[in-house]
């Protein structure tokens, strides 16, 4: 079969034929592709950044956003049958250890993540487990809902985990209206009833994140903490989505909190910085996220079946995985890239 | 009536006569003085370190951790009568705002803080209101219990917020056995089956944690994250409780907690600085703690009077109010110092 | 001033002159009144149902919904001036209890309920207390929301109370679709993401409450119970908000829970009669529900004021309260009867 | 291999030879019972009573509170090896529904239940699955333990509910104070600071209940009620665990909770009947309690291996199972009648 492999840091992938992973496994399932999001960590991963962390050897197919159709399964699967429409969360779980029944999937203590530390899903097929397969709805394409897989559920978790501090009165910013602050303006009107304040360095960022539910939208333009502040009565609110995280966005972003409030960190990159007594004096929170449980997906794609959360997407076949790459990294795809195999069809 | 009154920073309070306090507003309530606790934030106070955030207008009367009888009460007053053995809620509060009706007390818009930003009750008399009053039983005195007032109900708070993370089987290290933490690790063991851990840099005090209830203790020598991660198959603790947060601590306190646990931030001085990429890739948070509400302190009453959390004191005169604050200052007083003048016998 | 009395049991109130209330303790408030909502319980005090429980010496004046403007405050009330537009929470609380100080004002040990035990709004003026003013924005009209203050705060306290059980994915069932249920209906619309199947015996009240967000409705015929299991793949919902609770339908709506589910009881009337191996095995759990907090009052406005949550009144003029008490009786009114004096113009 | 089958309703199991189970499917366990518990649902059983519920077909092997050592393990297990002493949870679970996801193991959609619908551990040896398998420490014996896997979790599960009700000045009634009570006391006391009161109609058993932490008693003489009321200033407790639930003690039950409180049916056999307008005009509960879940099981073995809970059992050999069954019925038993059988020494 086809697939993106990396064989060098610091190099394109490759488009090559590779044999197609089989369901040796009593859990493994293999997934015909319908499509795999292309993701700014693809980017960081070809720039060696994740080498050390992931401990991957090399060459190996990138691809950790993926939706297909049941191919073939193990002896002890049952949850789903060939043939089945499915996305998949993206780190197949142990089941076994106290976080996984406790519903954490994604601090199983034996977890997998195919794309970044094994083989992922910019191919025609991927292994995967049963505990990762999340169905379909039959009239739902993969490629539609692919980048959901990972982009989605990452947003949704932080909003699942603000909902009770989000009760109608209160205001909830959005720190960056990207693909993840798409799903997690979206996720919020859905869930919640909380004024929702969107800022972004980009004014045509802003006027898609007014039309995906925005109530207010504030320009990163060096003011925006004070706009914020203004716009809540000098308080601040009750909570910071914070998708951006570097490059100070992060220390805005606790800025904007008011006492007793929290900042969610979802993005990465800089550091956070704060005096404990400033923690202190105002009783506020910095809340870690992490992608999110299979139960997060699976609520994600009843949102996304019903219309309330959508994403862009740019289609790409398969074979111009490497034209993707560069789209994603000169800003020329709106919404998210995906990958779409001849297989697919 | 005397009073320890602050003329000017950088120089020794004075005991010297003020008028008495009396109860004008309908839910003013005047204590007559039992216990008056000393705390390092009165030598912060008058260090000048407090005079922007309290604005208080020199001179005024210290003392932030008061308990007594009541004395005088306003026409509106029907929770406590005169006679009345109380301990006092460090924060009057309004009652009427979104915090005060969610039982929020430290978050209250409109409250005051006696002995830091008004007089406080370093004196025979304080002036406080209806609200800030908590019964104790007949048989408690008020300088025994005086130094729960802010100390006790700080480290009550932390410990109550920590409570659902702390199911039997996990591990929570208390970050420094001073008087805070030790009312902490009553209050842990009083209220969970986790496993108490105690850090801290003075063997003495290890000693005494494990008379109060702690299961192990690690000296903070410089190999104490090591050692916690020992004592903890390599995975950190589901909470730190960090009653230090400067020099360093904070940021030991934060690399002993485990993936998607959290960071208590309840002593004050140092900056917590992480890189976001290990918030976001653990899971893991950093939480404000601030004073606590009115039930809190309800309910610490009520494990003082069980003797489930007591904590040391040493008694001066109220005329010997600066040999106690030196005393402090040169770390002369174990557990805390409580200022008792004539008047309470 | 003018309000309705009732002098007796099983005859009609009489609209009387009466004095004028006067705030005379600190914290009273007296409100002009700009609407009064006729209730149910009003005919129940009258077929005298509350004598035991209420224990009022007649004559009195009833009306237990209401809201309108400052009129005049006692010495100690900073929260509202004269001239502001209020809705009253229907139980003005002693802001000292335990329960009132964790927010629970439904609960408080000392609470007064105007319009049941003592003087209502059915009335030009009512005595009540800063507690009890929820403020309005300036552009809402206390005629039009003056029903919130109690059928429409207990139906948000039940869909508040409910709403960690509601992720999408999940069903609630609202059994009855009359006042109380058509908030529950735009409560649960504003603040979740289930589906919302409504129970109802009357075809019309049904297609109005799609209206108002229903996403299926089911006609009580008998077989309803079976309709709801059929919708749900044979298992029952989360959640069932029962708003009736009479004549059989609370037994139907427990019939309707799922395993793990909950029955909210919010109607009352018939008895609750289930064996307990039917809750044990299944885990089920019947859920107590009562007016709500000031908290909730404070939110359901900021959802009012949205137009998020709407409610057809009839109006009547103070003087026509004997007719609107007998269109209420009858079945004649839409929505909820809102008496309006002359005083509101 | 000898097991303790049953042949026909309502006569005696019979001790006799059947082959030894093997583990077949990949997450197939096979355990070498240490110790199986004697219950009243095996009475119950053999009274024909759980035929409907459980379907089974005769003859098979009761025995549903079992412990042992893994004698073999199907291919695809991880978390136990050969030779590991285990505690098994009651029911296998298929880890792939929403509730294994979530954590909610008695909700499973397709889990079996061995001793009730499946030959169950009052044999030699007992097939399960990995999912159901608690390691224990290597100093616990099973035959000591053995009794926790189900009286033991149902207990702690209701415990683990109520804990964030039972903060310091609540009170928690225990009704009935038999086997599943004495863990309940003593899951109590480890978890929580709350005043525990037992009632009972039994003397002896409310001496040993004060013994295990109990810390006042009731007579449950027909003034029970009355009795618990007074303790409670009139208002009655936060929580009520009732492990009766017939005979009327869950009408005493529900009367012995106070505003706002919570009724947790654990036993079962009578009728719950209670008019709606009670259970609204207090906002009371009726909370349902089934088993527990896989993790529930794992704290209370750190519960059990700290010494915290402790359960007195009476040893037989698997030979003398006849004998266990007829003492238990006639009431012969103290703790927990437990069949050992010849192969676990």
């Amino acid at each position: 079969m086809k697939a993106v492999r990396l064989h060098s840091y610091h190099s394109s992938p490759v488009v090559e034929d590779v044999p197609e992973p089989r369901a040796k496994q009593p859990f493994d399932v293999v997934v015909r592709i319908g499509g795999a999001g292309v993701c700014r960590t693809d980017l960081h991963i070809i720039e060696q950044q994740w080498e050390d962390k992931s401990g991957v050897t090399l060459p190996y197919t990138l691809g950790h956003e993926n939706a297909g159709w049941v191919h073939e399964i193990g002896s002890a699967v049952t949850n789903v049958a060939v043939g089945d429409p499915v996305i998949l969360h993206p780190t197949p779980t142990c089941g076994l250890c106290r976080a996984c029944r406790a519903g954490d999937d994604m601090h199983c203590s034996a977890n997998s993540f195919p794309g970044i530390d094994s083989d992922g899903g910019m191919a025609e097929f991927l292994l995967t487990s049963a505990r990762a397969c999340v169905k379909l709805e039959s009239g739902t394409r993969p490629e539609d809902v692919a980048a959901l897989a990972d982009a989605g559920i990452t947003a949704y978790h932080a909003v699942r985990k603000a909902v009770p501090s989000l009760y109608p009165g209160t205001t909830c910013v959005v720190n960056g209206a990207g693909g993840l602050g798409h799903i997690g303006i979206q996720s919020l009107a859905a869930l919640t009833a909380t004024r929702i304040v969107v800022v972004d360095r980009n004014a045509e960022a802003l006027a898609l994140a007014a039309e995906l539910g925005a109530h207010q939208t504030v320009l990163a333009d060096g003011k925006h903490v004070d706009a914020v502040l203004e716009l809540t009565d000098g308080n601040g609110a009750e909570v910071v989505l914070d998708f951006v995280a570097e490059q100070g966005a992060q220390q805005d972003a606790f800025a904007m909190t008011r006492r007793g409030g929290s900042h969610f960190v979802i993005g990465y990159g800089g550091n956070i910085d704060i005096p404990t007594i400033d923690i202190i004096s105002t009783e506020r929170n910095v809340v870690g996220n992490l992608v999110g449980t299979y139960n997060d997906l699976a609520e994600l794609m009843v949102l996304a079946q019903q219309g309330k959360v959508r994403l862009h997407t740019q289609k790409y076949p398969l074979d111009a995985a490497i034209d993707a790459l560069s789209d994603l990294d000169a800003g020329r795809v709106r919404g998210r890239a995906i990958l779409v195999p001849d297989t697919a069809h």
